[in-house]
């Protein structure tokens, strides 16, 4: 069983540009387009330990993701959830298999892999167009 | 003077998706992508008083909206701001200036013309890549 709903399921197998929204520690929201993978359970994002976004989460794992569709923009859908988990990536293996999924070509991990975590998130609601 | 970063200028010009990220009653982010417009002061959307986004802005005038290029997927700008007024558009009039903008043809006001509002958002502060 998944959130996703039926016939939207492409949306998150092709490697589109999700707009993650999370909220910062003053209570705004923030928002910005972010590489992503979906395993049907769990959507991924990679970031790093310096960047705004990791504070955000920290605070509050609430978090919601929209993704439209290039070909037909009114077509989207959003995914609300939390963050379930932050997984340290130290030698930017999430990071190069996103890269890869993106068709980015990379000649080794990147500089900043020290510093690169996964945002591994639960979805848990839903709206769609 | 504007908070749009220099050379970003097109993304709010261009009739592109602008992901607009609200707050709900419960804490937690909403974003969905939606048409808007921008004349250097203020960016716009045409919403309606049926939907949870209008609750959502009610309660919590904060939002963020992050758009980025089609055709060069990490460009991309965010405007945080304020929805400093929410105006009635009870003729559409708004709402038809926007499809034109986005090049759908109507033939005459939308049904839900009685419930549509403009969210009129200063931006106060930007991100960009």
């Amino acid at each position: 069983m998944t959130i996703v709903p039926k016939g939207y399921e492409d949306l998150l197998e092709r490697p589109l540009f999700a707009h993650l929204a999370t909220i910062r520690p003053d209570g705004r929201p923030q928002v910005n387009p972010m590489w992503f993978a979906w395993d049907g359970e769990f959507i991924r994002f990679t970031n790093t330990t310096t960047r705004y976004k990791y504070r955000n989460v920290q605070a509050n794992p609430e978090v919601s993701v929209s993704i439209n569709d290039p070909d037909q923009p009114y077509r989207y859908v959003e995914l609300r959830g939390t963050v379930e988990r932050i997984d340290p990536d130290p030698t930017g293996a999430f990071f190069s298999e996103l890269a890869e999924r993106y068709g980015l070509e990379l000649d080794g991990p990147p500089a900043d892999a020290p510093d690169r975590i996964v945002y591994v998130i639960r979805p848990h609601s839903s709206s769609h167009q």
